[in-house]
């Protein structure tokens, strides 16, 4: 699961990640906006009624979902656990709400918090988009400021500094966290060598 | 700190990972045992007397100390904080005895086990050196499956089939452990954010 406030770069660093790591599928979520300009149904998000919206939630058909100014968003649940089934991967970019959702409930999940280079910077980032007004980009970085407070509760933290760098360092944490013992060993054995091989 | 059974051809890796990763150190252990045709002292040990292995013992000069098939074996203290201390990092080559020492001392260690791609060609790898006699092969062999046993301790364990995977893994291993918020991040934090940067 990968968060990190508007400006952080999270959505290039996840597509690039996604290039060069085997194995790693994106979980594309479910939301009840308005599908914007570019935006293709089924790629960036599943556009759906709220209906529909409501009715995946009754069935427990999402693993977390939140109402977001207005406009719900959330993970469909099948498409995750169907790859986890299959011995692979997936990635979620999720909020800090909706990431601590899911960490709370997966002990296996990985919490990863993507930080722009610097709270300037970050701003800059947000102002360059050019498309939102002083009332939005003030709510954008009020917004920003808030989940990175939650930083703590995350286990691994990027500086989003140069792309190339944090695509390689999120590639580096998801092979790292494929060989982590507690994936593959559940006992925990006391037991330990008299004798080493050390000679 | 890096574990591995004889024929987990530890010590090729970890001089490859040396190469390809910046700001890390090699932590050169201390023995009384005799230097052996193509070591080099300062190198691949500190070859020293008993008797001043005994006084870096009683100057707590030893971060961790095993005797093993009537040698002594140690890793000097001063050099390893002395990295610490710059901010940078230390590669430890240690016995399962010696890691788990250590790490039970410092919770920022990272714990790494190399494992042979299998039960055979473990035995292969020995028996290829060419150089053991068959009583010492099969201390050689009993060694490592004690050894293999405690991997449940260890953090994180590496399959060695490929060299070059097995670098690239812990490679990989040590740039995520570098981006861990519980490196940096002291307090932790329940405040979550209400609202959302999601939208």
């Amino acid at each position: 699961m990968v968060s990190g406030p508007s400006g952080s770069g999270k959505n290039r660093v996840i597509s690039e990640v996604m290039k060069v790591t085997h194995g790693l599928s994106y979980s594309v979520s479910a939301t009840t906006r308005q599908k914007r300009p570019g935006e293709r149904n089924g790629v960036n998000y599943h556009f759906v009624s709220l209906d529909k919206f409501q009715d995946m939630i009754r069935q427990d058909g999402l693993l977390e979902y939140a109402e977001v100014y207005g406009n719900f968003y959330g993970t469909p649940r099948k498409p995750v656990e169907d790859v986890l089934a299959a011995g692979e991967d997936v990635i979620l970019d999720l909020d800090v709400q909706g990431a601590l959702q899911i960490g709370e409930r997966c002990p296996d999940a990985v919490l990863v918090f993507l930080l722009p280079p610097s709270i300037a910077e970050l701003e800059r980032r947000i102002r360059s988009r050019g498309t939102d007004d002083e009332v939005t980009i003030q709510r954008r970085m009020n917004s920003a400021l808030r989940e990175i407070s939650a930083l703590s509760q995350y286990t691994y933290a990027i500086v989003n500094d140069e792309l190339e760098d944090a695509v390689r360092t999120l590639a580096a944490i998801i092979e790292a966290e494929r060989c982590r013992t507690s994936r593959f060993v559940r006992a925990s054995s006391d037991e330990m060598s008299s004798q080493s091989n050390r000679e």
